[in-house]
C-alpha cells in the first residue's frame, strides 16, 4: 500500500512532496545528496589512472542504460505550479549526459578539494524542467579513490528512500561487475513496484490544500494530541515558555546565503556503542550529546555561546520496513543538547532525559498522529520558507540532527568497495545548520551540511566532534 | 561624467542596472561571462604540471589582495528588492575563497570537456548575498593551457565593460610578473575613477519607476523617434507586419529551462577581413551574415526552418571612448539574418542593406534617442521575463548577434599569454539562443551561449559557421 493514498488528514502523509517545490529558492534548495567514496577493485592498482579507467566504465555503462528507473524517470509537468499543481510524467528521452557527469579534482586532490566541489555542486537548485536529480562522478583524488556526489529533490524522496534507492543498485559481492547504475531500470528486474501502483500517473498532491492547509486542518483535527505545540508554533511566535525546549536565538538562526559549505568525517561505530553501554543510554543519545559538546566549543570560540542550552530538531522516519522507497515519510521531535553545561558526561544525562522523554510521548501516538506530530513541527517551518517570514520570528529549535540508517554490511560498485557514504541535506531559512549521520559496514558517517556565511570555518565543527566524543569516552572511562 | 548621474528619460541609461536582477530566475540568471584561455610562459615547458604550479602561484598571489577593485567590491544592500529599491554597498570582508576557484577537468583534458564544465558554471544564478562575479581558473588541458572562466551579474557590467574590466589587469608585456588580478585594487594605483565620484554610495536605481517605467515614459515622451516599433513592441503581440523584420516562430524562442550550454571557436580575422572587402561590406555585415547562414543549415538540418527570415536583436554600445567602464550602456537594432536564401552571397547583400538602413536611421539618432530606441527593444524583452508572459507572445526577435570590441594586441596575465578570449552571455525568456563574437590579436572569438533543451547538439552550430563563412569566401573568390 502506498501510504500517500490514504487520506493525508488522517493517513501517513506528513509533509506533502509539493510543500518542497514551494519552499524552495536561490537560497534554500530543497534536494538532499549524499558524497560516496569508493575503493578500486582488485583488478586496478590504486593509482588515480587506474580509477579514472573504472570512471570510465562506469560512465559509459551508465550511459547505455536509456530507461530509468522510479522515481528517477520523474519529471514535472509545470515546474513552477502554484499550491496545489504540481504534478509528475514520466520523461521518456532523459538527457542522461547532464544527469551523469564526470568531474575531476584540482591537485592535491585531498579530502579538502573534493569537500570543496561537492560543497559548490550543492549550492544550485536543480533543473525543474528534467528529472530532478544529478550523479557526478569525480576523480583525481590522490589516494586513488573516486566520488560520487549525488543529489535529488526532496519532492522525489527523502533521505532515506534516497538511501534505499541508491544501495539498492550496489551489491555485497566484490566480484560481481557490469551492474546496472543506481537510477536505471534494471532490463533483467521484474516491473518495479512502484510503477505497479501506477506512481508515475498520480498527482504529488492528494490534498488540494496541500502543505499548510494540512498542517492546519491537522492542528484543529488531532488538537488533544499536541495542541501546546501546535497551537503556538502555527503562531510562530512567544512560544519559548510552552514549548518542551526553548530555543535561543544564535547564528545559526539567520536567514540563508545562496552558498553552501558542506564537511564531512567517519567514526568507528564502535566508539560511539561503548560509550552509550557505559552510560546506558542509545547510540542516538551518544551523538546527540558529542554533536551538543561540538556546537557548545565551536559557539564558545566564537564568542557566540548562549546561556540557554541549543534545541535540536530530530527528524524520525515513519516509514514502515515494507514501505515505499521514494517519497518522504517524516515525522519529528525537539531535544536539548545540553550546551549550557561544560561536564560530557551531565550533557548525555540530560540528552538521554530529554530523548526518553520525546520516546515515550511518541510511543502514544498512532503512525497517523506521529506523521501530524511532524507536520506540526515541520510545518510552520516550511510555511515560513514559502511566506518569506523565516529569519524575523524567533527560532523554533537552532539546529537538525538528523539519523539515516545504512547497511550493516559493506556495499560493491563494480568491484569497487564503498568505503565511506556522507549524508548531504538540505537548509531551512533560519535554520542555517544540519548534521547528519548514517551508519555503515562498522562506522558512523557524519555529514554536516551549512550556510557558508552564517557557519565559517566549518571543518573546525569536525574537529570539536572528535574532542567532544573524546571527552565522553574519558568520562566514561572508555577510551 | 557618469552617463548614469543623468536623467534616464533623456540620458544614456537604457537599462537600469535593476532591471537585470528584477528579471532574473533560475532559469534566466541575469550574468556575462568569458572564457578565457592562457599559453603558459616560457619558464614553464608547457605541460600541465607546469601549468597548474602558475595556477598555484596566481591563485595564492590573488588571495593576497583583499581589497577589491570597484565595482568588484560591491554587493547588493538588499538582495531581494522590490522594483525601485536596490542599492549598492562596499564588502568590506569579501570571502575570497569563494570568488576565486581552482578547478581541474576530467581526462581526456580537451576543449570539449572545458566547454562541459564552463556550461555548467554559467548555469546557475549568482549568489546575491555578495559581490556578484567569480572567477575560475582551470587546469588539466592536455595541451597545457589553463583556463579562466569568469562571470558577473548584468547588473554590475554589462559585457563590453566586463572585457575592459578583466583586460586593464593584463599587460601587453610578457615580461611582466607578480600583476594584481584583474578584480583586486592595486595598492600602488590612484584611486579608482569609481570611487572618486562615489558609485558605491548611489541607488542603482535612479528612477523610482525602474525599467518598465522608463520603457512605458521613453515610449511617449520621445513619441516621434520610433513610434511605430514602440507601440508594437509594448503591445507585445500583432506587431508582425509593423516592425521593420518580422520574426517567425522557431525552435529558439520558447520557454527557458534552468540548463546552459556553450560552445565557442577562434577564426582567423582577415577570413572576414577579405570577404568584406570584396563584397564591399562591413565586418559585422560579413558576420551577421555568416550567422545567419549557420542558422539556416542548423535549423533545415532539424527540418525547423522556417519560410520567412529569422531577425537577429544586434547590440549597439552607446558607451563613449572615455566612459566609465562599469554598469551599462547599450543600444540595439535589428536586422534580417536572410535565412530563407540558399545563396550566401544574396544573403550577406541582404544583410548589408539591412545594417546599412538601421545605422542610417541611427545615424540622425542623438546618444539619448539611441538609449531610448535600444530601451524599446529590449525592455519589453525585460518586461516579460518579469511578468512571466515571455513565450506565449510571438518572439520580436529570434536570435541576439553581439559583438564586443577586444583588444588588437596580445596580452599576458603573469607572463601567460592571453590565446583565447569567448564571451558567454545571457538569455531571455523565449530566446534560447545568443551568439558573441569579440576580436582579439587579428582573430574572431565566437561564443555561443544557448538553453541545453531548446538548442540539442550545439556543436554543429560551430561546424556550420565554418561551412558558411568557406561559402560566402568561396562566392567572393577569396577562400
Amino acid at each position: 500500500m502506498d501510504l500517500r493514498d490514504l487520506n493525508p488528514f488522517h493517513g501517513a502523509l506528513p509533509l506533502m512532496d509539493a510543500g518542497w517545490l514551494l519552499a524552495e529558492a536561490p537560497e534554500h534548495p530543497t534536494h538532499v545528496g549524499v558524497l560516496m567514496l569508493f575503493e578500486l577493485p582488485p583488478e586496478a592498482d590504486g593509482t588515480p589512472s587506474e580509477g579514472t579507467a573504472w570512471i570510465d566504465e562506469t560512465i559509459a555503462g551508465a550511459l547505455q542504460h536509456h530507461e530509468l528507473r522510479s522515481p528517477f524517470d520523474l519529471k514535472l509537468t509545470r515546474p513552477h505550479g502554484l499550491l496545489g499543481t504540481y504534478s509528475w510524467e514520466q520523461d521518456h528521452d532523459p538527457d542522461l549526459l547532464w544527469h551523469v557527469r564526470h568531474l575531476a579534482l584540482p591537485r592535491p586532490g585531498r579530502i579538502r578539494e573534493l569537500l570543496s566541489l561537492v560543497s559548490r555542486l550543492h549550492t544550485p537548485t536543480l533543473d525543474r524542467h528534467r528529472p530532478m536529480w544529478e550523479a557526478h562522478l569525480i576523480e583525481g583524488l590522490a589516494d586513488g579513490r573516486v566520488a560520487l556526489y549525488w543529489r535529488a529533490s526532496h519532492a522525489l524522496m527523502d533521505g532515506v528512500a534516497a538511501m534505499r534507492q541508491l544501495l539498492t543498485a550496489f551489491s555485497p559481492d566484490p566480484d560481481e561487475r557490469d551492474m546496472v547504475p543506481p537510477w536505471a531500470a534494471d532490463p533483467n528486474a521484474a516491473p518495479p513496484r512502484s510503477k505497479l501502483r501506477g506512481r508515475n500517473d498520480r498527482s504529488i498532491n492528494p490534498s488540494p490544500t496541500g502543505l499548510v492547509g494540512s498542517a492546519i486542518t491537522a492542528a484543529t483535527s488531532n488538537f488533544r494530541l499536541t495542541s501546546t505545540v501546535s497551537q503556538q508554533m502555527l503562531r510562530g511566535i512567544s512560544h519559548r515558555s510552552e514549548v518542551p525546549y526553548p530555543a535561543p536565538d544564535t547564528i545559526f538562526n539567520t536567514r540563508l546565503t545562496a552558498s553552501r559549505r558542506f564537511v564531512a568525517q567517519s567514526y568507528a561505530m564502535d566508539r560511539f556503542r561503548h560509550t552509550a553501554k557505559a552510560a546506558d543510554a542509545t547510540i542516538n543519545d551518544v551523538v546527540l550529546s558529542v554533536c551538543g559538546g561540538a556546537l557548545r566549543r565551536y559557539l564558545d570560540q566564537r564568542g557566540e555561546l548562549p546561556d540557554e542550552s541549543l534545541t535540536a530538531l530530530v527528524p524520525v522516519s515513519v516509514r514502515p520496513a515494507d514501505g515505499p522507497d521514494d517519497g518522504n515519510a517524516l515525522s519529528a521531535t525537539l531535544t536539548t543538547l545540553a550546551t549550557d553545561v561544560e561536564d560530557p558526561a551531565i550533557r548525555l544525562e540530560r540528552v538521554k532525559a530529554s530523548m526518553d522523554k520525546a520516546k515515550a510521548r511518541m510511543k502514544t501516538m498512532t503512525r497517523s498522529q506521529l506523521a501530524t506530530y511532524g507536520t506540526l513541527l515541520f510545518g510552520p517551518v516550511l510555511a515560513a520558507q514559502v511566506t518569506g517570514t523565516a529569519g524575523s520570528i524567533p527560532p523554533m529549535f537552532n539546529v537538525i540532527i538528523s539519523n539515516v540508517p545504512g547497511p550493516d554490511e559493506p556495499l560493491y560498485w563494480n568491484g569497487a568497495r564503498l568505503d565511506g557514504m556522507y549524508p548531504m541535506s538540505l537548509l531551512f531559512d533560519g535554520y542555517a545548520l544540519n548534521i547528519t549521520q548514517t551508519s555503515y559496514a562498522g562506522s558512523f558517517e557524519f555529514g554536516i551540511t551549512a550556510d557558508r556565511m552564517a557557519v565559517p570555518r566549518m571543518q573546525r565543527l569536525i574537529d570539536h566532534l572528535e574532542d567532544s566524543l573524546t571527552a565522553l569516552e574519558e568520562a566514561y572511562g572508555v577510551a
